[in-house]
């Protein structure tokens, strides 16, 4: 157990660490105290950027610092594995990006191992903690759209094809589906858990990886979810979860909202607000804060089971479309 | 070809007949003067209702009055097949409800029958010529959202299950995908035709027909259809167009708008607005009027070979979901 403040070492100077360090600024008893790059260079710009007084030149000298309470796993998603496994025998609590890891077969294996070492575990859902998002899950929880029979949500963003570029490189585990689709898998899963059918058509592009995809999933009781993720378009990036009353609208970008729209049968459209405090991760951050204080091995918002079933669902998408990546397995 | 006044007769008198019955009144240059229905009483009832001079207790009554030009037929989709070869054997122009035909084996049946007799024939897909969707069409046809990569609708509908609803009963073709289906797969072919691959999922409801369903459609170039259609659910109703420059979003309902929002990349939403001039079942009727008077044996924006397609389209859904009509085929 922790108590003061909390000191977090971030792993990787990407987009998403960026954000995550911004994110620690905006929360008073978070410390980021350093950061780990496969390049010294890369993690000295990066330290230097946001004050950060321990920069370190490999995963392992983040990892073993002992001023670092927590790691934030924010690099690619083909080392995500060995980070958790080298910080878990360290014994330092995680919190990792998705995709939690590139299997579930991988999954087993470094969540089996933090059970075993007693130590800290989450999978970053960033969106099950924002305001909004969570306002709105209340909502439809509490029965207010009757029963949620459809739920359907799109993440496409536009990004040029380039073979330097790690979201169109195989070997790192990239495409659409694999970034941005765990956002419309963990949807289904938020309301009606592993799905009982799913299909895919998918647009397989020129560097073996996935540039668009689209998704379904059944549920016994006849629920449908329809998913979208895409490099090719700016999409709405909305979420809709229709049930037997009305359904609600979770405005754009959904994963990250600061309102929703509550459309009940045959009445007027109720616009909910709920402003962001903070970049967004910092919700997410903040839980695992309260998770190390309370001295939990998991969250109970993303629970390893969670994380293990979201990482099946992924499985079966990709044997769907035919997507295996390079080197990997 | 006609001049002066047009005079409709309308085969059926359940909810469609009724909206194209109200069309009719905002059009001054059509005259109603006919209606059929397999039953005299509801004829007449249905006659008095819109001061209709001539109801007949008969499909055939309706066919061969010669005081009709042309016939909407909007019947069930069970009849439609003997409603059409009936008014082209009479060398009565038909306006024929969709779904056209139970599948594409009678559409092909039919449309060549009207070919060799030159009786002009149209499958009533209204929304193609609702002004606002005509000006979305315009805009995105013209390049302003980018190469369309991606296009989205759903309508979903509240409708209580019954076994003497016709909207339940496999015999006469019913559940949501022939119901409301038409309109999804429409939006798809209106962009890149027919698709190359297709996909679905659909709950299979206690009556043998489907309640909800979801559809994917993939084409050549990797662009990805999503649809949705269901008895289940009132749906949010909307289409959206996704392109490499940003997103048309067609107002609810899609399928009979009178607005959409241009979502330019990086750029504010712009609102276009296009209110209707009657029911919105006026224009299609107003198109076929112009048909009749140029001499036209089909519509350019709704020709045979696109009524064919659709047919094939729709039943590759059926046969990849099992969708059987009991006693059809």
């Amino acid at each position: 157990m922790i108590s003061g403040k909390i000191r977090w070492g971030i792993l990787g100077t990407g987009y998403i660490a960026e954000k995550f360090a911004e994110a620690l600024s905006f929360i008073p008893d978070a410390e980021l105290v350093a950061v780990g790059s496969r390049s010294k260079n890369t993690a000295e710009k990066f330290a230097s950027k946001y004050k950060i007084p321990n920069p370190h030149g490999s995963y392992k000298g983040l990892i073993e610092d002992p001023e670092v309470d927590v790691v934030y796993v924010g690099t690619l998603n083909n080392v995500h594995k060995d980070n958790c496994i080298m910080a878990i025998n360290a014994g330092k609590p995680i919190l990792c990006e998705k995709p939690f890891m590139v299997n579930s077969k991988d999954a087993i294996e470094v969540i089996t191992l933090a059970r075993e070492k007693k130590v800290f575990l989450m999978e970053a859902l960033w969106t099950r903690f924002i305001p909004a998002f969570t306002e709105a899950r209340k909502m439809w929880e509490s029965g207010v759209i009757g029963d949620v029979r459809m739920v359907s949500s799109d993440f496409g963003f536009l990004c040029e094809r380039s073979t330097t570029n790690p979201l169109f490189v195989s070997e790192l585990a990239g495409g659409a589906f694999m970034d941005v689709g765990p956002y419309s898998v963990s949807m289904a899963h938020i309301l009606f858990g592993e799905p009982d059918e799913i299909t895919a058509l998918a647009d397989m592009g020129p560097t073996g990886v996935d540039e668009q995809i689209g998704m379904l999933f059944k549920y016994k009781g006849g629920e449908i979810v329809l998913g979208y993720s895409s490099f090719n378009v700016e999409s709405p990036k909305e979420a809709t979860i229709s049930g037997t009353k009305g359904y609600i609208r979770i405005h754009e970008p959904f994963f990250c909202p600061t309102g929703f729209t509550l459309h009940l049968n045959g009445q007027k459209p109720q616009v909910f607000e709920s402003p962001l405090e903070g970049n967004g991760w910092n919700y997410e951050a903040v839980e695992v804060m309260e998770c190390l204080r309370a001295g939990k091995l998991e969250c109970d918002l993303v629970p390893h089971e969670e994380t293990l079933a979201l990482g099946r669902t992924m499985d079966r998408f990709r044997a769907h479309i035919g997507l295996k990546y390079k080197g990997i397995e």
